[in-house]
């Protein structure tokens, strides 16, 4: 990527670390998809591609200074390496230069799309901390923190994706809810990794509950629980969360209680509206590829 | 501030805290002056205002992560409080906000002067960062880490505050380097407080040195120092900062050599150059304000 080399050697150095990290690159596959199925690939299309992409990396990078965690995706996290100090300004410098690479190409309507995206992922993330110190959450506070998290940037890039090759108003909306509906499922998915014991993605299991993180299957179970059962809980969320035994168990009770079906269905639920969304344009070959990039986002191992 | 009211309470209680925090206010001060040198005040004028004091605001909160510093201004730092998460967030929330006032107004021009500063000042503390592990820095390197950190955010009040007012992109760019110049100017005299034995600034003087930062007039006495004496004066930085006596010997070599001296001359020459610029304007009110504005920058006492 020609739009990363900078001046500050360290800085190239800390980018291409991070390039080596690699990752799915799903947000980028799902732009060029959205742009294909209402137009021709175009500048655009890349501009909105590289734009998310930095952005991504941006809040990643932040993020191994918000949650601490020494560990992402079986590397050393940046933080850990090179400590908070360079990752907040590495990770600034990248959202400059996401807004940059659409700035220089003026593209406005894509940088509008976006920049909402990127205060409502920071304004979830501070809703997800505010919440957690109660822990007694609602669902639908779940649902608006993923949906303000994780969600808003995959609709970005669906909407970004048709902004790049349609100048329809209803046809970007429609996309912006398709990635908003796909984005959920694919948090609730990722959420419900964390309650399976073997899981692929490298992190230890129950590690949401260490970071008290109350997900969808844990909500379920508590909302189920009378006053008794609902302060043992919380208390271990709260205050056992380094307990192993503990958390093993509350785990147990999760699937017990049926908290994992119910997290999948809801899951479902969701990927059914944005398939419906979809089913109501052109079938086509970028269709076909979405569909498939739906079901693997959301039946993924890792 | 109508636009900061956001969606999360807790936002909204650091947000109140920001504010109360308040400052010179000296960013907008620049935008206002320097816009009503060209032309009418417009509205153009406050969303650049709003816009750049958000940003601001954002690198300062970052900054709370990025120093590890307990006290900012004799209060405690947002980071000390609610810890580096939430500092984070913060600061990528009215980042995001920042860029979104002018987005919201099409006020694309203003938009791309500024992100070009944002770009700039996470360089510039990234190179910073990169030149203190060898602590023998050149006062070439000096310059551009101040150019980068401090004086682009000032140049792009004075750009933004100039484009609110007239299209005339020479103009634009004069005003630009009038900032740069100014923004230096001010850097260099901040970097001298840190020498000052009761300065007001509500830091305890030799703060620079004890957090390894090369400041002008430290680059003054290792450029006239001889091999042994550097090897001694390096190793103070490095190991021994926290020792207070060294410290103060330090402090008492860069004074006898005449650091302060040289480095409040070059202060001063920054300063001409900026109100040489200035004086190629037409004199009017807003420009003998500006004047009064650069001196107070460079006179200030804390």
């Amino acid at each position: 990527m020609a739009s990363m080399k900078s001046q500050v050697p360290l800085l190239d150095t800390v980018t291409r670390y991070i390039l080596k990290r690699k990752g799915k690159q799903m947000r980028p596959m799902f732009v060029f998809l959205s742009a294909g199925l209402h137009g021709p690939i175009s500048e655009s299309t890349y501009t909105a591609a590289s734009m998310i992409e930095l952005l991504h990396t941006a809040t990643l990078v932040h993020d191994d200074v918000v949650d601490d965690s020494n560990q992402r995706r079986g590397f050393f996290s940046i933080n850990a390496l090179w400590k908070n100090k360079i990752a907040v300004l590495v990770g600034d410098y990248l959202l400059s230069k996401g807004l940059l690479v659409a700035l220089e190409k003026d593209e406005f309507r894509l940088l509008k799309i976006v920049s909402d995206a990127v205060r409502e992922m920071s304004e979830g993330e501070l809703l997800q901390i505010e919440k957690a110190r109660k822990l007694d959450i609602e669902e639908g506070v779940y649902f608006e923190i993923i949906r303000k998290k994780t969600a808003s940037l995959i609709a970005s890039c669906c909407a970004c994706g048709a902004a790049s090759t349609t100048d329809d108003r209803d046809i970007q909306t429609a996309m912006w809810q398709f990635g908003e509906m796909v984005g959920t499922a694919f948090q609730i998915r990722d959420d419900l990794f964390d309650y399976q014991k073997h899981n692929k993605t490298g992190k230890p299991g129950g590690a949401d509950i260490r970071e008290q993180k109350m997900t969808l299957p844990l909500i379920y179970l508590l909302n189920l629980s009378g006053r008794a059962e609902k302060r043992h809980i919380i208390s271990t969320v709260k205050n056992h969360h380094n307990d192993q035994k503990r958390v093993a168990e509350l785990i147990a009770k999760v699937e017990a209680i049926g908290g994992l079906h119910y997290a999948n269905e809801k899951m479902l639920e969701y990927r059914s509206r944005a398939l419906k969304i979809l089913s109501d344009f052109p079938d086509n070959d970028f269709r076909k590829s979405l569909y498939q990039l739906v079901m693997f986002t959301t039946e993924r191992e890792k």
